[in-house]
């Protein structure tokens, strides 16, 4: 499997397209709408032949795709481990097969979390030397877009599998942005060095100590995240999915009072009419459809999920990810630095020990 | 200390005038407002009195408050420790021992968190069977207002504390909603009962076992907490602080985004103009004066912690609540009710065991 292609013809994406609340059309329709946006890429598009076939002829800029049959969907309620012992024939297990085998280059899937990474876990197998995946979610910012990771692969974390989201999140947001160093913190309860738990403060001695490339900026708090204050937010997936879910949580209870405000009297929605612009582009700034995709860092392979109550605009932006990600040297990035890192790690611990055993022989 | 007071004109309310960012003046107008809106309370002021003395006199209402000078200030730099060793003369000292020697029911101060926290702890202890405290946060919601607690007392919290937490909770809401079974929530990535940490699995299940009384309905989302699913959501002090401040920020950018989409063009001004009234009640909603106000739960005695950047609405809002609890049997309620369910959940605990026993024996 090769991650580093950089002819952008050459660029095959599998899509599973079953699962979701909006069904195969809004899979069919979001892939399309990424390609009328100038997106090149070949689709491999699983699922039921009978359903698939004729969407993909009715849509514009489909004409080189193929479509694979899949006898069977893996459900929103399987369980994952159901889905490993018995998904063989599932669209989403074929298209993850079309990753493991260098046939595509990342897959999109908007079906069961739980199920994809298991999938991806089993069929693609971690990147060595990173013990756990993480998820991200991209978070509009003040600045632009801010990377949050782990969103809900794992509800704990140590210190190394902190390091390590830190690591992947900064080349996520490299092959994402083109940013050449993104900023990158730890989410804390308080920004001095001395708050919050013993693991975190762990972590943020390893980044500093055995990772001088990244530009790590130290602890950050809550609102910084909405703040823009960093590029990259490191969290455990316990914390990161409450964080998403509250911000989500407060923005809609803030966009209903909203409406209700815009439309409680008629001098109001007079004002809602003359105000339609600018209203329209504050909806865009909050359109989920615009953020959409999860990628599953951590596996050795391009993995992206699309929210289960996507539209085809937000698989559109789910697709246009996995292909930014999969022309970009990523994986290997990811490899390349969680080794130098963990090694970089080690030495210094060796010195440490070393010196502490020199003082205590000296006394 | 009596609790119980149920006289309105009997209510003894100590206030630290020092401290916080708009300074004694906010103070003293924010105690005015509170009482021009139909506070019956007796003020004992703390402070600089050459500062205090001639607020007082010019504000509105406030004829029957006390002013007890203070030579000292506590700063936000300064360190619980410190405070504790040499804070002897300072407004928040003074105000704590006028709680604690049973002058005042409650005490209201926008000074330094930690220092506050520390006083509390050393002057009014810990109510019997509380282990440690926590800090509440009023959360605004689609259905009215929400407590979470803990918003940043401890980062860490074991099952027994989620337990007392969710007790506090239960009968903090209660007197100051006056609602008579508030439901309550345990904060969750999941809500089924197998998805997160096994602390939080074992707290739920300690409440559902030894507290029949609590209208407990489990796990609750991130998003629940401003859709207001439960009254009362319980976490440990870091996810709580996270999440508080995850939701401000996202409020404060949507804010942001909002007018900018308000006052971008001639037409947008003038439909601004026009849902004015809309606006104006989405603000208030959406004001963090409102809802100001932490209370040191777990501690035997009222610490109302107003936010240090409040105006006087803010610091008005925070000593009515300080009223409200100090007229209610709260404390008490809370003493009986940790000491109920433990007692219950060690004889529960106790059959378990030799129910264990039987059954080894029989096999």
């Amino acid at each position: 499997m090769t991650n580093t292609l950089t002819d952008k013809r050459a660029i095959v994406l599998a899509i599973d397209a079953m699962g979701g609340d909006a069904g195969p059309s809004a899979v069919v329709d979001g892939v399309a709408h990424a390609v009328s946006k100038g997106l090149r890429a070949k689709f491999l598009f699983f699922g039921d032949e009978k359903i698939i076939a004729p969407l993909v002829a009715e849509a514009k800029g489909l004409e080189g795709s193929e479509i694979r049959h899949a006898e069977n969907i893996v459900q929103m309620t399987d369980k994952p481990s159901h889905v490993i012992r018995r998904g063989r024939d599932t669209s989403m297990w074929l298209a993850m097969t079309a990753v493991k085998e260098g046939e595509a280059q990342a897959v999109v899937s908007c079906g069961n979390t739980g199920a994809l990474m298991a999938l991806a876990r089993l069929q693609l197998r971690m990147i060595e030397g990173v013990d756990r995946p993480a998820i991200t979610a991209l978070w509009p910012t003040q600045r632009g877009k801010t990377v949050v990771l782990d969103v809900g692969a794992n509800v704990e974390a140590d210190e190394k599998q902190l390091v390590q989201f830190a690591i992947m999140g900064e080349a996520f947001y490299r092959s994402l942005a083109k940013v050449d160093k993104p900023t990158v913190g730890l989410l804390n309860v308080g920004a001095e060095d001395l708050k919050g738990h013993e693991i975190i403060r762990t972590a943020a001695r390893i980044l500093r100590e055995a990772d001088p490339e990244m530009a790590f900026k130290g602890f950050v708090e809550g609102d910084d995240i909405s703040k823009g204050s960093v590029d990259v937010v490191v969290t455990d997936g316990f914390t990161g999915n409450i964080a998403i879910k509250t911000a989500e949580g407060a923005a809609r209870l803030l966009g209903k009072w909203l409406k209700d405000s815009l439309t409680g009297t008629w001098n109001a929605r007079l004002g809602a009419l003359l105000m339609a612009p600018g209203l329209r582009k504050f909806k865009e700034r909050i359109d989920p459809s615009a953020n959409n995709g999860g990628v599953f860092l951590g596996v050795n392979g391009i993995v992206v999920k699309s929210h289960g109550g996507a539209d085809a605009y937000g698989f559109a932006s789910a697709v246009k990810m996995a292909a930014r990600l999969a022309r970009r040297p990523f994986l290997d990035e990811v490899a390349e630095t969680v080794d130098a890192v963990m090694a970089r790690r080690r030495s210094l611990r060796k010195a440490q020990e070393s010196e502490a055993k020199i003082t205590a022989a000296a006394q």
